[in-house]
């Protein structure tokens, strides 16, 4: 009770203090900061339904009966040395098993985005990865050249060092140029805070600037930053965005055990290079050793 | 004897498979692959003379006198968590020691080009880092929004996944996009290999694309994706490239030791970030504990 109490001042203290900072209002219980509930405006509302999202409120901290655990999973393999045949083989796991998205770099997305076509499957990249350390024009042409080739779904890398600077407003004209850019394709957009470089302050100011800029979903962690997803930062994110956005756990997430402990967290998407042992898992089938991260 | 033979095979080998493939006559000894010897054109010249490169034959191997180490060195911050005050700190090291430039993330090239402005020190930065797995449009797009931003120096990842599909001509595309763009604003461009991902066809593979493509340097590593630099990638390489190009050894050089390896196996830049301390230990200074990598 003590830590829920200490949670909530502390959110509350950083809101006041990020908002501030950006000369913005503090947004009432409804985040309707430019008048407008964000959940209200149609084109959000879409693409959060597509991406399963409108499910939180019914369903947050289950698995969909209907996709089972493979619906919430992005099948991944961001490892720079990856080939042509590697990708290749990703997607015709995900089309086997049904994975919400294969992400892969954006090298790949033309690749995959022609195995793909006509599936469920969406093509999820990664913008500023994984360092998030390029200007807010080069990320937003990133988004752009990838959401061309065929992407749906943007994973973008906020700037750590600005964040952890205190320059709050390149933070958030970084996020909002990457998001605006995926909207106007139809594309959700989420943003990676690499927790593992982060005090919780600025969990919770990253948090707040990628709901003030409009993003769909939150995102833990690159897999290459050390660290990686932990419950306790799921449900921080969770708490500070509320039910309207989505909760990514990534980096580390190698068994059903740990996805089932994300979601339980509040996570509505599992990053994981294990997606296919996950499954089988899932379904009591052989456990094969752990695959590596990376 | 029969190592050195071995290699020379090697070396002419992929050389002719790479070159095949990009259907390029092969070279002659002096690089005249379009006519024109490639150390002959008046503006790469120009460029080698003022990054020392022309000293190559009659000191390779050789720390300057003039310089000493330092004027090797580029003094190096690439953590994604970095902040404005320690890069403003690493500049203001580069200019005490006279670094041959500072190596950080595109983000910071403003801050450094203005702290640095009037001096010696170099504007380093990093494009499609530490991965290499965005599209040429994209990599060239960075380089020249970081060129605009007042970077001098571009160190670039090469498409490993690419290299490794045996792609040649997307990595000389890749490649070619940044070193036009670089030469454009007069400034040099060195292509990262990544050694600890390639095997030794793949390193001369790589090399040879970058020659074609016109780089400056080649360099080993990033230093985030595992291993670094060797002695014997550096002597691999200095091979394949031969006297005109420069050849960075980055990833893993922490001591004054390891300079003096590389420098003896014939590279002519060190990427370090505990520059600093390899100058003092370089002067018979006090040896302070090393500063870790990344």
């Amino acid at each position: 009770m003590a830590q829920q109490i200490d949670i909530e001042r502390l959110v509350d203290q950083i809101t006041k203090q990020v908002l501030a900072s950006l000369n913005t209002p503090t947004p009432n219980a409804d985040d309707c900061s430019d008048g407008r509930c964000v959940a209200d405006r149609p084109d959000r509302v879409r693409r959060m339904v597509e991406a399963g999202a409108t499910r939180f409120s019914s369903r947050l901290g289950a698995i969909p009966a209907d996709t089972g655990i493979a619906g919430m999973i992005d099948h991944t393999m961001l490892k720079p040395d990856a080939t042509s045949e590697e990708i290749t083989s990703l997607c015709h796991e995900a089309l086997t098993y049904h994975f919400a998205s294969v992400c892969i770099n954006p090298t790949y997305v033309r690749l995959s985005a022609q195995i793909l076509k006509g599936s469920d499957v969406k093509v999820c990249t990664v913008i500023g990865f994984p360092l998030g350390a390029t200007p807010p024009e080069v990320k937003a042409y990133e988004t752009e050249q990838a959401l061309r080739d065929g992407a749906t779904e943007i994973d973008m890398v906020l700037n750590i060092g600005a964040l952890r600077s205190g320059d709050y407003k390149l933070v958030l004209r970084d996020i909002a140029g990457v998001v605006n850019m995926s909207h106007a394709h139809n594309a959700l957009c989420k943003v990676i805070l690499e927790t593992s470089k982060l005090n919780d302050e600025q969990k919770v100011a990253a948090c707040q600037l990628a709901k003030v800029a409009g993003a769909d979903f939150v995102k833990t962690s690159t897999g290459f930053g050390g660290g990686g997803a932990t419950a306790g930062d799921i449900a921080l994110m969770r708490y500070v965005v509320g039910k309207e956005m989505g909760v990514k756990a990534s980096g580390g997430v190698r068994t059903y055990q740990d996805a089932q402990t994300m979601i339980a967290a509040g996570a509505t998407r599992i990053g994981a290079s294990a997606g296919v042992q996950i499954v089988k898992e899932s379904r009591g089938e052989a456990i094969q050793a752990s695959k590596s991260g990376y």
